[in-house]
């Protein structure tokens, strides 16, 4: 790809759709600059509409999305100024996922027209989203019996009821009016692209390499998707649905189109605006975190995404075990992205915290004598002051005064090697073990986590030389990223800036408009540097390799009793 | 012994020292009813004197006992009026213990003379007083490598820095005055009769079999005490203290001696009045519990302390491995009276509301907008309200519900096989654990941990028929002795009354008075029935059979951690 003259400066845009609100940035695209920023919440999915959290059912109309992503391009654009605007020359996407939709035949998906307007299997089906769990599970049986090709090699063999083939399923499944109208299933990252290209023809859709390797179980040794055959035993309609889909797939540095004509007069933009084919946000997060290949690269929020980026061997694609997938061009192109994670990180220090607030919320309603706005404020106080609070008890606390050893796995572990049925553990407990001791044993626990998946990749030769950490987590809390890097016995950057995942996109949107030649430039001149970094103590790191080896001790007791009683 | 003539009625008064009060009571001799009850507090420990809890050291004046035993007796005897003082034909004492002092060559502990009136090491050590550490471990090792005879087979293998010989050695060897006028050392409960005898001539004292059996290795098979060559390596003072305890003790069903004359006018008592030799509370009180033998009686407090009666084998007797002691006599003559106990019971329960109420304790402090006086009585509002609503919470959850496994060893393992260095755990955590579902499997772990007791004496052929609780936990919680009886898939019977320990004392008076002829007799005649009876569900005690086998996995796996880390 040819780079574009930018002598006058260029800028960029990212988007970044997040579970409950989007976030747009207009970018310098040579420096990385931040010209302007605005996030806009979902109105629909903030009034709970279409969701039913008792049944694990969240669903998201696209009009919130299009609402909201056109007040924050627009709020952005204005802080920037209307000469930025006019240098616009690329805009890139990223989504959660998998959260797909079931779409016309032009691509539209079923919520927008009328007769599905208020139709929650025609709206997208969030990636928290668990309606899809058996047919998660007879997908993983299919595929565990079917000759030949495992077509869950590369997703770690075990399908989930978070991604979109299952998701697919359930909808057409359950609801037949959607399942009729249905001719195709967008990913949300395919669908704005082609909304902002003006797309409407299914062949010209782009799919995304990272979602749909990743979720789709694409790949190139398959020749594209699971075979019609496959897909036909498990519901005879994902075969049409296959169809639609096509066989390539592409990664986020190539142009899904230009801007359509009319979104560049109602955005004020320039007419060659190339809009870069869609991904997820961790894997453009991790771009704009800084990923190099052999990092570990952190998003650290209420669970962990870990993604690492190599350069495929010699011999081809190499299969790591125990990790939840491996794309080729899932991150950037000609390296494979590797995807991992801890179902709980920050769930496992916001469920103490809860703990710890029982009796405020549930005893002191109780109590006569405080007015109702007395309680709520106190128990809104308390709570905000708790973690911090617990954080200073804990780095106080002497490294060898406390003998609570902990076990991060209460939403289940991810990775390594995915096991939903596993809990979590608090053990060394004495009539002296106070909150913050208990707090220190959880956050350690969490690194210990860390821990388990750098080595689960360093004992498959896969080089792991430092880590970068993203997210709440890693700008919050001091604590928990020193205690993380003295674990892992891993140095930990945490890049400056508030808006990682959004200038990740923008570095996509200055490649796919020819402003950078690779991905890999873009990131070199837009990254906005390390903030911080968190070194290794080495006698922490020398006795936390002892302690390690308790918790793996403990980790082996919990699954064998775990998977002893599934068997019995 | 043959029965007095009590055609004109008979009183007899228990006397139940415990840690922080004594409690004396007036009785009818014949029917169990109470005439008078009154409780005083030691002056002295109540202001913290002679103590540092930081240290472990908790010492008791030995005027607290005789000013507050003074107290409640006149008071308990003004409430049964001078009819009844006038019938008293018996007093027994009841005391905790191992609390031993050193005495001068008349009995007197020394803090009773001038010079030593303010020197805690002239006092009483108290039960829970931990100074004696390396003196137990020097015992300990010196049994194992002692040839011939073990003394400490009766006691469990351990001897523990709680008991006599071990604070009579700290004492000795870190204060050489008190070392120099020590004529003799005391329990408590040996002391307090002498005083009510004036009793002054250490060849008459009658010590007591429960104290002596129970924590002076003192046994019928070592003629006695250990051997003087067998102390005299350990602390060459305790030679001569050894010869002036004799080789004798005695059941608390005979007479100590007659009341003293001195006393019978303070107290405006008859003058012909038995007293009982002395015993500890946990013995008397499982008496006046209803024990009776192939019964486990469990006094459940913040610990617990079990007690099972047996008579001896045809052999002989025959020791129970893994116990806390046995001692012929020490709860019924001829009677082997067998003791166990967990280390934390209600401390397991006492321990989670602490850690409940840490930001009651530590956050509010912090928030402004409160006064003091509101922020004191939160805390002790919602403080005292916790365990109510946790049990509420508890009772409510389905059983299947939970998956939180716990055990119970916060404060180590008393019995079976004492452990002090065992720590407790919570396993079976998810995001969805709350307050509750914890609280529910510490009870849990406490019930399977009073299991694990009972089963330790069945395995070796003791039989157990039922249980009798008496003791805090067994009047407060409901839910608590349910779960033990369900767990414990046994019939909890839980007597009436609220002063089981002082009136098991009346039922001794009664007997070393010679209204009744056997301690067995006090007892069918004084007993105040049983007021609540608690029968395992059938159902759930099939269940808690499977759930006590993990409980026994995750409490192996955990003593081999431990175990494991002390030999490395």
């Amino acid at each position: 790809m040819a780079t574009r003259d930018v002598s006058g400066g260029a800028c960029v845009v990212g988007i970044d759709f997040g579970t409950d609100s989007v976030r747009s940035v207009v970018a310098n695209a040579l420096t990385g600059e931040l010209l302007g920023t605005a996030v806009r919440a979902y109105p629909r999915w903030a009034d709970g509409l279409y969701c039913d959290p008792a049944e694990n059912r969240f669903r998201q109309h696209p009009l919130d999305y299009l609402e909201s992503m056109e007040g924050s391009l627009r709020a952005a654009l204005a802080e920037a100024g209307p000469s930025a605007a006019a240098k616009v020359r690329g805009i890139a996407v990223d989504t959660t996922g998998s959260t797909p939709v079931l779409a016309d035949r032009s691509g539209r998906p079923l919520a927008l027209s009328a007769p599905f307007a208020e139709n929650p299997n025609a709206m997208f089906v969030l990636w928290k989203d668990h309606t899809a769990v058996r047919e998660a599970e007879r997908l993983t049986e299919l595929a565990r019996r079917w000759g030949g090709v495992d077509y869950t090699k590369y997703v770690g063999g075990i399908y989930s009821s978070e991604w979109f083939w299952a998701k697919a399923m359930h909808l057409l499944g359950t609801d037949s009016a959607v399942a009729e109208a249905a001719a195709t299933v967008l990913e949300h990252c395919d669908w704005i692209p082609a909304v902002l290209t003006g797309t409407s023809d299914l062949g010209r859709f782009k799919r995304s390499r990272c979602a749909a390797g990743h979720k789709a179980l694409w790949h190139t040794e398959f020749g594209g998707y699971p075979s019609a055959a496959f897909l036909r035993l498990l519901e005879p309609k994902l075969v049409a649905l296959r169809e639609s889909l096509g066989t390539e797939t592409f990664t986020s540095d190539t142009p899904f189109g230009a801007l359509s004509p009319e979104w560049s007069a109602r955005l004020g933009l320039p007419r060659d605006v190339a809009v870069a084919v869609g991904a997820f946000d961790a894997h453009m997060g991790a771009v704009g975190g800084g990923i190099t290949p052999n990092t570990l690269l952190k998003v650290m929020g209420t669970s962990t995404c870990d993604i690492v980026i190599a350069p495929p061997d010699e011999a081809g694609e190499r299969l790591i075990a125990g990790i939840c997938g491996q794309v080729d061009g899932s991150v950037m192109a000609k390296m494979i992205g590797y995807e991992a994670g801890q179902s709980a990180f920050g769930d496992v220090y916001a469920w103490f915290k809860e703990l710890l607030c029982w009796p405020l919320a549930t005893v002191l309603p109780e109590l006569p004598g405080f007015t109702e706005e007395m309680k709520r404020d106190l128990l809104t106080r308390a709570g905000d002051a708790i973690i911090p609070s617990l954080e200073r008890g804990a780095a106080a606390l002497p490294f060898e005064q406390s003998t609570v050893l902990a076990l991060d796995w209460l939403n289940g572990r991810r990775t390594p090697n995915a096991n939903q049925r596993l809990t979590g553990a608090i053990t060394g407990l004495g009539l002296g073990t106070d909150a913050p001791r208990i707090y220190r044993g959880l956050v350690e626990a969490t690194a210990f986590g860390s821990r388990a998946i750098v080595e689960c990749f360093r004992d498959q030769a896969v080089r792991i030389d430092r880590a970068i950490a993203v997210g709440g987590v890693a700008k919050k809390s001091r604590f928990v990223m020193q205690t993380c890097a003295d674990v892992m016995n891993l140095v930990i950057e945490v890049p400056a800036g508030e808006q990682t995942v959004a200038l990740g996109a923008a570095m996509f949107a200055a490649t796919a408009a020819g402003i950078h030649a690779r991905v890999e430039d873009a990131q070199r001149a837009m990254s906005p540097g390390i903030e911080v970094v968190y070194r290794p103590d080495p006698e922490r790191a020398y006795r936390y390799d002892h302690v390690y080896r308790d918790y793996q001790a403990l980790g082996c007791f919990v699954e064998n009793q775990t998977n002893g009683k599934v068997q019995s």
